[in-house]
């Protein structure tokens, strides 16, 4: 079991820091805002009200004993900055850091950060991916050119079996699993496997290939 | 192609804006800031400078007839509200809606949105996902026991053959493709596959086997 | 005897919380300002301070638990819009609910209020057709074409009794009661009786008729 | 036809002004912001952004040679003072002032308003009344103890005459008009005269026994 | 001895108040701002930090029983009114109120304000006067065209009687007084006495007469 | 005819120049505020908006020609003594600063100031005066003990000649001019002038004996 | 031991007063601010929130009993002088004021300032001096045209004696010190002396000689 | 000669672009307001209104081809730090970055500046020294323990020659130049040199020798 920091307790935060809280883990919440503080405390850890950029504040909490610290103060840069830095000159191992801009991850890289993201940006692009494949539930990007997906079945595909169907030739992609009415999952699908009404394959394949499976 | 509509161009709504206009969409984007507005002219088919909750300029620009709206408004809930009610009364087809939180969400569906996103909220959820996993890549949730996952090969994996490994009757886990160095994916992995030092794994199988894979 | 819940104690929503009162009916008034809180608490049941958008505050107050409420936040269009919501899925039966504009009335009754107001645009009016008919102290519309009006009596009426003056005929209206000095009411008025200086007549009749009683 | 100046184009104003002018006056609407002289400029006669606590600016428009002048400055007491002493000096007939509180009443008539208006709070006591008598639409209180009311018939009376009801003995009141379905107006109800659901009754009496019709 | 009670204790009240006090009498200072308070409390009889226009506030400070009420409240227009008003129905007999125009004046007047002050105003035109007339120390204009003046001596005069100098016949004005040195004054100046080197001298006469004394 | 220039235009500042040059006198006055130049200029030779702690904005105005310089900027320490500083150093021969309290006064003093007022502190003073004598219209400081004033003659002396009214003996003070109705100024009043109702005097005297005049 | 009193506790004034305080001085520092009086509190020897202006406030700190007064405010320029002209009244003997402008100097001046100080114009030409001649290290001006300097040994002296350089004929100035490795200072140079790597010599001389040494 | 780009030009920017700009080199000096900019621009080579955290309107400036660069931006650290990163990006050599503290001067020499400069702390401590040893004019530390100190010659030195004062043996510092009136240097003094009044000389030695030479 691992010890995470996370600083910054604002909706990306205290996502992240719940989330790690349910995953088992020690999560010391941190934010500069009592009534934050407040509301996450029964779903962390702990959650301590304390100004991040105040080194003796974060010195005096044990900073230093944490594995990873997540910093996500979004507004303003120059506490992403300072509170990035202390955590790193504190001893932290591992220390994530939430960027507005390009600029802005270009300093916390250079001042230790060990990765930086980009939360908006990346659920921006995955929102627009989803709205233009809507029978795509969601994916995995392999390689630039290769994906594995979730897609619903096409309207054409139910009640024929894999081979009737023949995707791999049809469209050059594997179907990997199927999952069948009641999230019974079938992990070796067969050609015999016949495809129901609402069920969802999970394809392999090229992503040029990947595209006619796509229902606008 | 379909037209969309971009409703604030924050971090998130830009991303959303940016990769449509990148698939090749009609994109639409607006928001009350100019300076905003300035910056993301280029990237997307159109950028107005426009008060979102003003139903006549809305309709002024045509919106009834776009197949999506994008509803980004962050920090002001009533804008977001008005907005939303706007869009969809003009005869927009499907309504996408950022919400801050559950009550704000609740408001968005009963007025109309057919979807509502909580973009740093879900984001949050992946950003703790891979700090637990950090030898998983990404990650498809199939059902609450399922998940496919993207993994760096193990280093005891290194230099045995599938079949060495024994990954199915060991771990109970099915390996869906390998990717080896250069983005070479092969999507039927056989018995006799050697797994390389940097390949990744796509394995599906039960929650409880692929832990067993983490390398937290 | 009902329980009313108000919430907002301006102008409009402390005259409606002191009015129920006085009507001898139980009133909580709820208000986000302490001094605003403090000035009503005679004058009603209860008076809370309280934020009326967090669930929680409206919850521990046991607001299930009253038949009405009354929802006067002006300013606000989003806590108008959050504190309808809330009472509304708390189970009270019917929620009256201030509107600033016809965008913020259609999102009202869309989250489920039951009756819309508009007290100023109402107020104004009815001030209005006081100035204009400055001899008519009150009135009902009954359909767009007929009203009842209260009107003071016109100078050449006073010292001849209703068949002198031949109302009906003359007028096209009828004389439903005089209200002579001293408050007698004549709920059933006849052609002898005399109409004397300032008596008020309630009369009934076509809007085109009634108008010839105006005294502009 | 009169000439009517509305200072002041906030909601209650701006209510006033465009209902004196749908009754066909002349009405000059004058506000200091120039946004809500825009939007009144199409439903009154003239609107005119300006300052109406400047005495050179209100006397170049020739506001002397109105009759009326309504000042419904609501939120700044001091320009609500200056505006109404303004227009009294410049010879207005007949001020009516718009007023927060009793004291602002009060200097309001000392400096020559004849007449001062508490909107929210009177639309306060009619939606109060409302709300507590639900088959009551509307009402005009005659005398202290005597009101003419517009009441929806009650359940029991369906299909029955009023001879069968016998509302005057039963209930101490008089009927003074029917209105059925379509608007029809029965304004000499007969004991004949059956009522039918949904009708409508306008009936004249003492509140005590008003107060039985009640169905809260 | 007379009741006095300033309300409003900036520069202008707080000389008010002070002079008052000086001059023996009882003051009751009050002001809003607590530093003010403190500040002078020591100068007057009671300093007290209150709000003018609070009606409920100043009843309890027993305000009904003092003589004059001075209000001096200077910037805030609305809250001088409100503060006059509620003095005089309180049944203080004299209230001088301080106005920062004549639109201020006006009000003032018309709610009940025995004088009206302008003070700024006022000195402006004495310090004016003094800056044309250097030798000028003070002066009383007793009707549009006679003035009583105490001015320096003039160079020419100084060693010459009375008679030497023939002011009447010369200047046409009449020596009331004579200031020797060491403040002794001789109020039945005669024609043999000598005018000495920085004696100043009380003249009455005709304006223009006097403007010849006039050292610019 | 002298040349002047007032710096700063507000109430005490704008009086001074108004009536410098109502007597005929040359004023250029400055103020930072486009408005208040503007409402000044027509009753001043010149008016320029002009900030006052420029030294080039004040240079290229040509402040080195006029003889007599008025600082009354107020509420803005900084900048009356940077004002100050600069005209004196520019050349102006005379600089009268207004200040807002001692320590304020002894700085201007110390930069060069040729006399500090204080309008409000010595309004104050004046209007005490006034209220505690309320027949006493005006009034000299002559010495510390003797004063001239200007009173309304008292009730018993009316239809009196100065010598029944014995006023030297009785009181100790001489009359040394009588305004009769009309404003006719009697300035060598004799034993036998009558006193008649609404007479005002002016006398001479000590202090203790002027106090017996008064008509508290 | 001297007794110092700094007055406004920003950067350059707590430098000031820790600088003194380290020198073995007693300081007194003062400041407006709470949390800037808390911070510096172990690094002088008495710290006190005090407001500089408030004459009673500095009266009975005792700051009469000093020998040394530092008026470091800053941005408020009307506090800076009313500070100094406290402390001087005060009867601090010696007191030294930072100023912004020129201005603001001249008035520090005139009220008693004995030196004012422009830190951040004298260190910017400290720092320009520094870029341009990068191998000086530091300077004292000893006069117009003559200057001590503290330079890097140029390249092509390295391993050379003084004589073998020949400093004084080629380059018209004099060695006055040599620092070698270690901090070991040569106060005597002599011609035999070798210049090693990294060596700094001090020398003195003509500012056109000096300038030969400069590395750009 | 070099060309130098001053950003940020408050007083230690100005001054720092001023004095470069003075020994004759290229300075672009660069501000965001556009006041500053005007007021410096006819004392630098260039002066330009810009946002220095913008890269594109630094780019387009040909920041690139300067050899060195000062951000002296001051109060607001992220636009420091930004305007550091983006100057070292853009290639500019030598970067010189004026920090706010400790934590601000570790990012900015992490992302890259050659030089960090603490103006306001340096020149707190030169003014310490300066007060304290009040015949020390100047001084420059050679070693930990060495200085080189201007001096003003102590009274009883005055009229006698070096070897009479015999300071080498009694103080154990070095004389390594005297001043004399009219600021004639003599850089070699000898043992028969006279110190007269008012010479300065500059001493070496170590710092507890030259302490004995302090006139506090």
């Amino acid at each position: 079991m691992k010890q995470y920091i996370v600083i910054g307790c604002g909706r990306f935060g205290s996502s992240v820091a719940k989330t790690l809280y349910k995953m088992g883990h020690d999560v010391l919440a941190i934010d500069g805002n009592e009534d934050i503080v407040q509301n996450i405390s029964e779903e962390v850890t702990h959650a301590v009200q304390a100004d991040a950029t105040d080194e003796h504040a974060l010195r005096s909490l044990g900073i230093r004993n944490f594995d990873v610290a997540v910093i996500t103060i979004g507004s303003d840069i120059q506490s992403s900055i300072m509170a990035t830095l202390i955590v790193k000159e504190l001893g932290v191992k591992y220390v994530v850091a939430k960027a507005q801009n390009e600029m802005h991850a270009k300093v916390l890289y250079k001042i230790g950060a060990d990765r930086v993201v980009f939360p908006e940006r990346d659920m921006g692009m995955r929102v627009a991916h989803n709205l233009v494949y809507t029978n795509i539930l969601d994916y995995i990007e392999l390689a630039p050119e290769y994906s594995i997906m979730e897609v619903t079945a096409l309207e054409d595909w139910i009640g024929k079996s894999l081979l009737e169907i023949n995707i791999r030739s049809k469209y050059g992609i594997n179907v990997m699993a199927i999952k069948h009415e009641g999230d019974r999952i079938n992990v070796s699908p067969t050609a015999k496997d016949i495809i129901n009404k609402d069920d969802v394959l999970v394809v392999i394949g090229h992503n040029n290939d990947l595209k006619k499976l796509e229902r606008e």
